[in-house]
């Protein structure tokens, strides 16, 4: 299905529910209850079913949530969605509540000075969430009370059913690894840091663990379930049988299939140290487990550490999807300046993406930016906001696709028409940034947080800087924002080898334009050169993405010499690696775009 | 008194004070002892009495401890001092152990398996020490036991006195601030926070506060004595009443002064919270007080943040020390390769800085280290390493003054008669991280961790890295190593406007040779140039430190057209900063040594 452009939300929805649901609080002597935008998973996208935050308020966004008081109904939302939400919810019956400036002890804190009984379903929050608000309500009267029956499914009367899209293998040669393999070296793991058992509740976990995929979300090709992972390596998966058809042959007599219905009493069941993720384990799993230990989902490293062939998947699926973003550009250059508006361009970009049989999906709904729309960080483009790429414009076009190989996520900003030399010197410097990141070569052991700045010391000597990370991790043919690590000042993951970044400095003027260039590259051992110590182990970026960057925005004068080199060297390489795939009139246009600077 | 060369260490006197320190022991029914480096005040010199690690062990490092066990005495030290505590000790009878690979609580569990009871001095062990140790012996049958008095004390039948050099008033010319000023607005800070007094041990905190200054230690001009400060903004001081002389005028009627046996007692009439450092806090302090808070010194963070008059004072005694720098520098270039020892070196420095009368004292002992002599990052000649400069060779110059408005710390790197292209691209790389920290500005709010790596990049982008922190913070004629800010990926203390750092990147091939460059930089509100963004507060650096950089060192062509220009730029002000103040040879060595590149 093609990205849309429709407004969905219906702020006259939600006053009407809102009451039904007051309505079952105060029946189940409850002052309040806590509706998260998550669903049991914690992912990014949830399904139709879990949008219980969306279908309450209207409110759409991929963060947030709301508390609904007896007088009061607080909508929790990010920086991102401070605009958003007051186009979205009904403002006479919704309160919007910054966060997370705000939080919620301390919100409940201020609305109930005489305490109360504030209700949540503990399927839907974290054990991090509800630590730490209990421990800031420490002291005063107000009871975080878990609850039985999420009682916004009481009142929502057609709510969808769960997803039950079937789920299909993930073959060796795109996983690299067995999951015999997998299960094996995790559960020693396990024995070896004395725990019996791990709970694992996020879906591409699972799917990495198991080696499948699903579709139980948009976007992420999840399978929806939970997992127990024994230390003598057995898994119990919990799982609808109609998704998994015949993948039990599969899965092998070592992963037992149960309904989801049973997950609880098999928690219940364990002894010994179960170990928990701390962030993403929902209370009610930790609830039921006799001696829980929270530290980190057992996948999540091993996951982020992409094998040979997971690399080399992920590099061909960047090639091929090259091959569509490059057809775009050479199209859009072939517009005249005010000819095309927003979702044009995203259309036309799906489609160029879609005429390969490989595409599964999109990785998420492309940003599309164009002038003041540009600097709008995380903007999606509507009906209602559909602009028109003028002369002057700069357009920045974040996308990336779904493929059996691999993840694609990548953003350019294009000229659109004659650029002012403000813009031009900015997107120098931003491409500095992503220049200054690709070149580097840092000791091992490092995390995100210690190498950030490589990425912002050209805006930071103009006496600029952007409000987002530098880069997030990215799954192999799974989630496009996958965790631990990451290029940001609050992450300490130590990067290793075979970990998938996006490199992604941006530049943002409100009301004005933005700029983003995003390349994904891999953690990589660095060869010691001459002259190099060759008692350090150091690190670097092998680069995953071939587009061109537009020369027309550079600043040729503001580059190092070894700046110009590295641009040159790497359009070089996407002219040898993506030409032979282009068709004549795109390969022309590469031949130009890609010339020597 | 000149910085001397001889060898202090006699290994043969530890064995017969280790017997009789085990005989004190055993009669007091103690298993062991631990003998710090430290004194009660936690500084980095130690006065003769308190210096009973070297009385005990023979080993002179500047940090590290001994426990003395019934059959074995562990001498902790860290990477500096791997090789020196060889020579030192009497390896019959002392066994190094190196620290913190190995830490005092792990090292116990596996020397006293039965347990036992190990004693130490609670007037020179630090809360955070103590705390960290007994936490990780919870469990064991090992008891640290605070003593009464020291044994080593017991033993040291010639130990000398307790220093008694009389201090001195640091006037407002150079403090900038009425010490009655500090005081009201540090307990201004007390009563916000709910604490009714602070426990100040460390000297410079105490020196800083009262706007006085001392000769306790050597090259720190810091008097030795303890304070509470009150929220009241009255201060108990507590210090031999014949260092103050006729002080008290100065300190007036808010200032109480008393015995410094009597700060115990005074500890122990504190009631409500007391605010005490965690890091340096002696445990005997902690043991007293009935409400400890434990966190940082009050004076820290305001005496890091130097006030105008002070960075004002930093900058003019900077300027005289370059006129010493600039003699050496002159002087040395007229030396035939070969013909020069590091000591020469060393002392005709200490000549050209006290040529000046407003030189107090040096800030610490001068490394010269020529040839592989400069790749020991501490190194301190003495008569058995004294090496001659010989052609081909970097000789490394760290060196600095104590002034009495100001202290400086500068190191350069000097080639001796032609020097090899792999010491010149070092060199080069070296220059260029020194350059990239100077030149960067970065958002308010950042830690010393969050951009240290501006002065390694060039460096790893050859595989090359050093193993020292990138700076650490200076104070205003007080500690040439002052905290808590630093240039360090272990830093977390934001950079505030103010705040006096070294800037001293380097680079060690052992064996071979050793390269450091060091400028102090004060950090500095940055202006919002032409295009940048005027919402957005950063900060930069204002260097203080200006003695040319050896350009026949420098690859130019390595270099980058910004960096050019900042050496040339920076040249061009040492030119005109310091060439007035030369004699005719050291101006004209000057206009050379500073042309363009």
């Amino acid at each position: 299905m093609f990205q849309t452009f429709t407004v969905t939300a219906r702020p006259e929805q939600g006053p009407p529910r809102l009451a039904a649901l007051r309505g079952v609080l105060s029946a189940q002597g409850l002052d309040g209850f806590v509706i998260p935008r998550a669903d049991a998973h914690q992912g990014e996208y949830v399904a139709a079913r879990d949008d219980r935050l969306a279908w309450l308020t209207g409110f759409t966004g991929s963060a947030g949530f709301c508390v609904v008081l007896e007088g009061v109904a607080g909508v929790f939302i990010d920086g991102r969605y401070r605009t958003q939400v007051k186009a979205q919810v009904d403002l006479a019956h919704f309160t919007p509540v910054p966060w997370p400036e705000e939080r919620l002890a301390g919100w409940l804190k201020a609305q109930l000075p005489q305490g109360g009984r504030v209700g949540f379903d503990p399927w839907l929050m974290s054990v991090a969430q509800i630590d730490e608000a209990r421990e800031a309500l420490a002291g005063t009267r107000i009871d975080l009370v878990a609850v039985d029956r999420n009682p916004v499914d009481a009142v929502w009367t057609d709510q969808p059913a769960p997803p039950m899209a079937p789920a299909r293998v993930h073959p060796m040669e795109f996983a690299g690894e067995a999951h015999a393999d997998k299960i094996a070296r995790l559960a020693e793991g396990l024995r070896a840091d004395g725990t019996t058992a791990a709970a694992i509740t996020l879906p591409d976990s699972i799917c990495w663990l198991l080696n499948i995929r699903g579709s139980d979300v948009p976007k992420n090709p999840v399978m929806h379930g939970f997992a127990i992972l024994h230390a003598d390596a057995r898994v119990d998966l919990f799982v609808a049988a109609e998704k998994l058809g015949d993948l039990c042959d599969h899965l092998g007599s070592s992963v037992r299939v149960h309904d989801p219905a049973d997950f609880a009493a098999h928690l219940e069941d364990l002894s010994g140290p179960v170990l928990l993720d701390r962030d993403t384990c929902p209370v009610a799993v930790r609830d039921r487990v006799a001696e829980a230990r929270l530290g980190r989902d057992p996948c999540a490293l091993p996951k982020a550490r992409k094998n040979r062939v997971e690399i080399a998947g992920m590099a061909e699926a960047h090639l091929r999807d090259a091959v569509a973003m490059i057809d775009l550009l050479a199209w859009l250059d072939d517009q005249a300046p005010g000819s095309l508006t927003e979702t044009q361009v995203v259309t036309r970009l799906e489609e160029a993406r879609r005429r390969d049989n490989a595409l599964q999906d999109i990785s998420f709904d492309t940003i599309a930016g164009t002038g003041p729309n540009g600097a709008i960080m995380h903007y999606r483009v509507t009906e209602d906001t559909d602009a028109r790429l003028e002369d002057g414009h700069l357009l920045v076009l974040d996308s990336g696709g779904q493929y059996l190989d691999g993840t694609t996520d990548i953003t350019r900003t294009v000229a659109i028409g004659d650029v002012g030399p403000e813009e031009k010197a900015a997107y120098t410097r931003v491409l500095q940034g992503m220049i200054g990141m690709s070149r580097l070569r840092w000791p091992k052991g490092l995390a995100g947080r210690d190498i950030e700045m490589a990425g912002r010391m050209p805006l930071w000597l103009a006496h600029q800087d952007f409000d987002h990370g530098l880069g997030h991790g990215v799954g192999a043919y799974l989630s496009v924002h996958e965790g631990p690590q990451r290029l940001s000042r609050i992450s300490h993951v130590p990067l290793e080898p075979g970990m998938i970044l996006s490199n992604e400095p941006g530049y943002y003027r409100e009301g004005a334009f933005g700029i983003r260039i995003e390349n994904l590259v891999v953690v990589t051992r660095a060869d010691v050169p001459e002259g190099g110590d060759a008692h350090r182990e150091m690190l670097c970026w092998q680069t995953l993405t071939f587009v061109p960057l537009d020369r027309r925005l550079i600043v040729t004068d503001m580059l190092a010499p070894a700046e110009r080199d590295w641009l040159d060297a790497y359009h070089r390489e996407v002219r040898e690696k993506v030409g032979p795939r282009l068709g004549k009139a795109a390969r022309a246009w590469l031949d130009a775009a890609t010339a020597a600077i």
